[in-house]
């Protein structure tokens, strides 16, 4: 998460060096506040800035909203902690090409439902958290019609296009902020005790109940047993962290494994190799 | 069968009424053969014709190759016995513009290797014989970012994609002739028993053996229990038809349904009716 935010900090152009950025943070010259104050649910470290584009998700029922960043494929990125020149980049062609011809495309359809698509999806391997290749496809079916029809550039379409088929987790951040706005329907409801809210940030788990509002309720965030590189081990690694959980909150992720083999089966190594 | 075979004479210019192609063809002056004895498979009515634009499907193994037509999508198509202005209109646009687009785009990507992209779908619900909604959102992936790189017109590109995603069995034609490939590598093995051909044509369910070479083994073609309008019933459809049994032969299609639970709904309400 520092890693992010001093990515973040370069991004915005606040500062110039990673030093610089950091203490910017140190001198309390940026503020922070968790994504959900804001409606907003970020992956991993879930850093959002100022300049960072955002989708818009609408709960049509109720008129309000949820947002989202984009996500900007595997490998070395922002929500990783990776902060050099080619995640920038990465961040000023999301907001300075991505975003413009999304947006046109989203003009195009007029608006685009999620629920249907994910509900799809889970018929088709994905649990819309670990795995989302089927709903990208499902959201490629949509969006790259009406990219065609914007009247950009040819070579922005290429590009873009090639971005978005070339990351099956594409469809992640949508998938994250509709359930968030599905949660936050059943927010602020008199004494339910339905949980509509689970987050982590690295260092504590916290969750929001419907009946307490805006109250946290805090714990220390579970270590995550997974595969390390030799010599490294779960004492090494952070805590869980990120708003993803947001999907296991409004019932799919982990609690939607059984619909995606290719999820349950390295779930099932990972627990093999616990008993080895 | 009948319907597409005056359609496909129509759509030829051998003919330019129902009647005169129906007499062409009752004068002996239209010649016929199985799809199967020019390495090609059609579905349905299987009615391939010289001008229809086909797919190339080459087992690099052995260098042999094998052919289908294109898709038509649902509805009204030639494959169903349709044969009006609508149908014949389609199966021009898909020679003149459709096919020019795709042969562009196989270009660009030198080729499509179909085994990951059916092995992929059979993971999402397709069995990639009645289900091929994965298999063409897959494609799809694959062929976009090629049609947006060979310079045609951008209304060309958003027409064909149009089409293309439109049809989510767009991809079947294409499982059909993979799976003949497969077939025909395993055919004409001396002494083998395995089948290598399922077809049948309305009449006759015909299968070949791989020993026995090219002699067809020949019973009449079974009834189909399906779901009738009113006042319809199996006495009144035609026997099963079409080359698609090429994909139970290869192992998928009806022997894949576990890993489509779409069709198995479908197929568990057919039971139930018949038991109702």
């Amino acid at each position: 998460m520092k890693g992010a935010i001093i990515g973040a900090i370069l991004f915005e152009g606040w500062a110039t060096t990673h030093e610089a950025a950091e203490r910017l943070v140190l001198d309390g010259e940026v503020e922070f506040e968790p994504c959900h104050h804001y409606g907003a649910v970020g992956p991993m470290a879930g850093i959002i800035s100022p300049s960072m584009p955002l989708w818009v998700i609408e709960n049509k029922t109720n008129g309000r909203r949820a947002f989202s960043n984009f996500n900007e494929g595997l490998g070395k990125v922002l929500r990783f902690g990776a902060n050099n020149d080619e995640v920038l980049q990465r961040l000023h062609w999301m907001k300075d090409e991505l975003a413009p011809a999304l947006k046109a495309a989203v003009r195009v359809l007029g608006e685009l439902e999620l629920k249907p698509i994910m509900a799809q999806a889970l018929h088709m391997g994905d649990e819309v958290h670990n795995r989302n290749a089927a709903a990208t496809g499902l959201l490629i079916k949509r969006l790259v019609p009406a990219l065609l029809t914007t009247g950009l550039p040819i070579e922005q379409i290429q590009r873009v296009t090639a971005f978005i088929i070339g990351n099956d987790h594409f469809f992640l951040n949508l998938s994250m902020a509709a359930c968030k706005a599905m949660m936050d329907a059943a927010h602020n409801v008199p004494f339910s005790s339905l949980i509509t809210v689970m987050a982590r940030n690295g260092v504590n788990f916290g969750i929001r109940m419907s009946g307490t509002g805006d109250r946290w309720f805090q714990a220390p965030a579970n270590p995550v047993e997974g595969l390390f590189f030799p010599g490294y081990g779960v004492e090494d690694a952070a805590a869980d962290l990120g708003d993803s959980a947001i999907t296991e909150t409004a019932g799919v992720g982990g609690f939607a494994m059984a619909s995606s083999p290719a999820i349950v089966r390295n779930f099932f190594r990972l627990c093999v190799a616990r008993f080895i």
